[in-house]
């Protein structure tokens, strides 16, 4: 495997969790967090510090994370998404490495979402640096939503994700992550969106946070990775699907990203078997959610040898 | 949308229905072939002339030959896969206007399959192009299959691929298709297979069969197409999947593929609200088998620019 500098960022506990309609118990939470860190994830967004009437999923934030902060002295980085000033302060008071600050592109959505413009959304930002800039320990990630497409303003205009990229920049932001929301992202876009980032702004790591909605999240993600990105979000047993679209894929399933990564020769330093007994795991804590992960319905390849020798794994191919 | 030369073939009622435990009625399988034709597809794979106990869904060819034949009349292309000459004379007299032979590269696989050894079946086919190379309005198609994986020998050397598609080509076949038949292809090894084939073999056109059990189908499409691929099989559904994997993703989707294309700017000419609709009406045959496609789940988006003008379709995301 060659060294690469990827880094798989798990968003499961955030956006796999928080469209279900009931309720994990918070245990379940702080196991499958653990879990996750046995994997070999190098970055977990455990939850959101937000509005416990607008997601009461994550009501229970500061008792997760008093549990699982400790995992930062093993090197894993753990991060909470937070939309505001509020969310930052209590994202930090519970022991977070890293906020994930996040706004939408599109003024509909951010609207619909946070009830505040882009603008407004850029000005919480700047309230959270002014307080927690200098803050020893802690590091920064923008996450702007519906990057590839919004489904109240249809596709964006590559001009305007661009303004929002460097207004950000100009905040002192040096990591951004471009999010497919919805799941309308498709490889040309992709493409074309992240090259125009990346050259305008070397200054800033950009990632990528897509979903696997209408199949073509491994399509995007490879052809983000080619295109030089190393910062990929994804979600164990590709949680986080629409709950209008029972059945539809969620977010790319980190299974099937690392496994895409492996078939590539590229080390994530994260361990696939692990990852799939995790996601049994989770299933049996979310019985009522069937995943919609590919390799979690079909099994690795028994013969593996994609660079790191060959391997034997019962599987469905004979 | 560019002029590309594009062709998928739709191999639902072949690969789609093949593993199925229950018959498809005569009347629904000829009544999803007219459907799908009336999606603007241009080949379809209508079944297969193989021994009726090995496989009991095929034991109405001739039946369903009969009704469906007269769309050649409006210029599609119908196709049958035959394993030897016996299945040749069944399909010629039933009507087709191409036949589909096929064999494994992995000597295990093609024994486990059709009782022959790969130079066996080189054998047949020589025997069948022996009767019907002449034959008028008869075209020719060879399927290599497990060239990207066989379940018995694993990943398979790079030379062993091009020695079959050699001694195909060196028999006068122009057109071979390369089969991911268990679905462990990758998109730097369906790269690296291509453009060896592609090289090594400038005069023939090559095909690629790809199935999504572990999610990469449709980045090795791309890769495929990056390539220079023109022709590629899919199923409707995505059906096909392995019967050992309740849930796994079979073929490749036709809907997903050409939402794939589509978002790509690269011309299908096929209708892909017909195609959902078709689908639609396939789930509706098949009630126990649950499709497994990513457009067929989510819908697509509302909004679709794709360069052919911005529709508006009923969706998931709002």
């Amino acid at each position: 495997m060659k060294p690469t500098g990827l880094r798989i960022v798990e968003v499961g506990p955030r956006d796999g969790l928080q469209n279900l309609s009931g309720f994990v118990a918070t245990d379940r939470k702080i196991d499958l967090i653990r879990r996750l860190a046995a994997c070999g994830i190098q970055e977990i967004q455990a939850g959101a510090f937000v509005n416990p009437r607008t997601i009461p999923q994550f009501r229970d934030m500061k008792e997760v994370m008093a549990e699982v902060r400790a995992l930062r002295d093993s090197g894993i980085v753990l991060t909470t998404l937070v939309p505001n000033l509020q969310g930052a302060r209590d994202a930090v008071e519970a022991g977070v490495s890293k906020l994930d600050f996040f706004f939408s592109v599109s003024r509909s959505h951010n609207l619909n979402n946070v009830r505040q413009t882009p603008e407004e959304s850029l000005s919480a930002l700047r309230l959270v640096l002014g307080e927690f800039d200098r803050a020893p320990g802690l590091s920064f990630r923008v996450n702007l939503a519906t990057v590839f497409g919004c489904p109240f303003e249809g596709y964006l205009e590559t001009a305007a994700i661009l303004e929002y990229v460097e207004k950000t920049a100009r905040l002192g932001i040096r990591e951004i992550t471009l999010c497919d929301t919805v799941g309308w992202g498709y490889p040309s876009q992709v493409e074309a969106i992240l090259k125009a980032c990346l050259s305008a702004f070397p200054e800033v790591t950009f990632g990528v946070h897509l979903h696997n909605t209408r199949g073509l999240g491994l399509a995007n993600a490879m052809k983000a990775w080619e295109t030089g990105i190393l910062v990929f979000d994804s979600a164990l047993g590709g949680l986080g699907g629409c709950p209008f679209a029972p059945g539809a894929s969620g977010n790319v399933a980190t299974e099937d990203l690392v496994f895409l990564f492996r078939s590539m020769g590229i080390e994530t330093g994260i361990d696939l078997d692990t990852l799939l007994n995790t996601a049994s795991f989770m299933q049996g804590i979310l019985p009522d959610t069937p995943l919609t992960s590919s390799l979690f319905r079909a099994g690795p390849p028994r013969k593996v040898p994609f660079g790191i020798g060959e391997e034997t794994i019962p599987g469905c191919d004979s």
